[in-house]
């Protein structure tokens, strides 16, 4: 699907309200799943809702989640519908009224039936995908996974056909008598940034940090 | 109930698979809740689950989500069992081998059934907690909602009985055999950090940032 095509809003996606916060564009929905580190995935785990976060990645309109075999909520969510919601938090909208206080901030939930990847070669590529969304570069830097350890690991996919993204930017809006209040307005904003690189003390001599992961510190995500 | 209580660990809380990383005390809970700006919602609506970021905040045993009284999940979510999850990524845990390639982070997620409040002045109380927990002094600060404003507000209560806390620091762990590649490892760390306030185009004359917002910049929240 095109960037400019439609996502499918049903019942579940449609926004009961600040529908002016709601984005329809696909390009939104990717902007928003590119920026993020983890996910929260929701799935029902013996008929109660279970909210587990985790580490995914974006291949065109197929989101990947990553998890361990063993764990119970990637197993519920095998063949079920599930809501994967990624939430940037970009600052705290300061009003002169609390009721009128908001937050910026860029919100994707993506709602379908996952599926565990079971072969091989797919699961590997979709780990790739996860890697590359976490740390750029780094999955042909390091040693990549034996057939154990992908049998120890678990993906699941979900395809990107329904999903409902929010995004609030700009300044408080207060009550027009409000204005005349002598209190502060306006917006605090806020952002995730990487610090340097901690070395392990076992590192081999002689190895370097490498450029890409050099290249994190400084530069923040998710916005 | 006391900090040092251990929490409850029904089928629903125990950590099947990383059981070195539960943390059954309640202090642990208390650290990760209180660091925390935003959670996800998790809620059963119409039959599918939905993950929704919200506001949120603790006092003593209860936690406090704030919404709008038209927020289909708020809604769904009253008399309901919810799941609500809180996580602070704190860095990538670098492996040399991929398999081994960790998060550091702080995640609690809390069960039960909620309830929306409807009883005014215990509304009030809990936006209190909820303001404090987002913007610490901003509650005796700004414009207290009036009436109508409350009766657009939803907050869930939540108590805090059922719980898991995962918590996972320090360097990575690479198999025996790999500590010969020359592949660097060790932990970018990263944070959450607000920066410099954005004051609104229409502060009245002779405003000024007050202390408790000044103070939000350059101190990282949820490490």
């Amino acid at each position: 699907m095109s960037a400019d095509l439609p996502l499918s809003t049903t019942t579940r996606t449609t926004l009961h309200r600040l529908s002016e916060r709601g984005r329809t564009e696909r390009a939104d929905l990717y902007a928003v799943l590119d920026a993020g580190l983890i996910c929260h995935l929701g799935v029902i785990v013996d008929g109660y809702p279970v909210v587990l976060p985790t580490g995914y990645g974006r291949e065109d309109d197929t989101l990947y989640l990553h998890g361990s075999s063993g764990n119970q909520a990637m197993r519920a969510a095998d063949g079920h519908e599930i809501c994967v919601t990624v939430t940037h938090f970009d600052g705290f909208v300061v009003a002169r009224s609390l009721f009128n206080h908001s937050i910026n901030y860029r919100s994707a939930a993506v709602f379908g039936t996952a599926r565990l990847i079971r072969d091989e070669a797919r699961k590997l590529a979709a780990l790739r995908v996860v890697t590359e969304q976490l740390v750029p570069g780094q999955w042909d830097y390091a040693r990549q996974p034996n057939r154990k350890e992908l049998a120890a690991t678990a993906v699941l996919e979900l395809p990107l056909a329904e999903a409902s993204v929010k995004i609030r930017t700009g300044g408080p809006h207060d009550d027009a008598e409000d204005y005349d209040l002598d209190v502060w307005a306006g917006v605090v904003p806020a952002q995730f940034v990487f610090g340097a690189a901690d070395a392990d003390p076992d590192l081999r001599a002689g190895v370097v940090l490498p450029d890409h992961l050099k290249a994190l510190a400084g530069h923040p995500r998710g916005t």
